[in-house]
């Protein structure tokens, strides 16, 4: 039985620019379609369907709609709006950590929604038992303004305080923890490609040996 | 009724230095000092009996035990060996955002021990049944260190995902969350001293106005 819609928004074509020092173009866009792959194996195994809301259309078996690469909150607005019944689970594609469990918890909510800070403010995951009844605003701090738009709207919202679902995969020091804790395909890729972790006295690091 | 001794290593002279680029040392020992007010906060909160493992005493109502700085695992493993009887919660004093729920989490384990990772591959607690069964090994990636111990040791562990947990206050980059997350004292320490959170296209930064 489907619990919810997984949305997935997703950009195929030079995703992950923060990864360039690490990664050529044609590499992340492997690596972010694996990260991708993670994410739809976790949201299945949680019992939710995942579609795809992408910048253009890339070769998968996975629903895809296309949007506007520039209005990812008003297309994802509108699609809320008309185009889906039920639970919404939005959650985004460079979580590859995220987990059968950890998106069970954000899906066992007993409030109206629930939400999913990322590192540095941003949103990694918002459920939606009524999307029709909330707006997203993603980009600059949008775990604040989704907070907030959650309480103008009226609705109770639980904060889901989940690291696998925190770490989103933008610079090359998130990598260690995708090497740490990663069991799917995008852990896989790095260790194909050479990635591997450093260790000295503070934080581990990252490496590629070429 | 104590559910745990927790048992909180402390540096109260220089510490954080990673943190020098926005805090001179006088802040710095303050800082770090309102932090572990936070754990300590949240230990009590989930029945646990703060002991703090200090490299000197310093001026506080809580139970100090002085160790030498060099030898924190060393020291640790002789307390746990020793002094110790039923279950301990060994937590870092620089992960402001734990609080009771969380803690909680750790304590709820049906498995015989808990650890929750460290950004960047340390560990950030340890919860142990029966601590005379596993010894620490702090720094350079202890996380991977603790899981292989555990195994060693044959003990089950359970390792808890939470990002209150998982987020260490070392660089300047992470007191973003401690601003957007953090609700104790260490949180108002940096509002007091002019920190706010910046906000522009990518993750949120943060500034200090003098």
């Amino acid at each position: 039985m489907t619990v919810a819609v997984a949305v997935i928004p997703f950009k195929p074509k030079n995703p992950k620019t923060r990864l360039s020092c690490v990664l050529d173009e044609q590499e992340r866009e492997a690596f972010a379609e694996s990260m991708l792959s993670d994410v739809v194996a976790a949201v299945r195994d949680a019992d939710c369907q995942p579609v795809i809301l992408g910048t253009e259309l890339f070769d998968s078996e996975l629903v895809q709609v296309t949007i506007q690469e520039k209005g990812l909150s008003d297309a994802l607005n509108e699609y809320l709006a008309c185009c889906v019944v039920g639970n919404v689970l939005i959650i985004m594609a460079d979580i590859p950590l995220a987990d059968q469990v950890s998106i069970q918890r954000v899906l066992a909510t007993p409030k109206d929604m629930a939400i999913v800070p990322g590192r540095g403010g941003g949103t990694n995951v918002i459920y939606l038992k009524d999307p029709t009844k909330f707006r997203v605003d993603y980009y600059g701090g949008s775990y604040l303004k989704h907070m907030k738009i959650a309480q103008e709207c009226g609705l109770s919202c639980e904060v889901i305080d989940s690291f696998r679902l925190h770490t989103d995969i933008d610079e090359k020091e998130d990598l260690v923890e995708l090497l740490l804790h990663g069991t799917g395909k995008s852990r896989a890729f790095l260790a194909e490609r050479g990635f591997a972790i450093t260790t000295d006295k503070g934080r581990v690091g990252v490496e590629r040996k070429r």
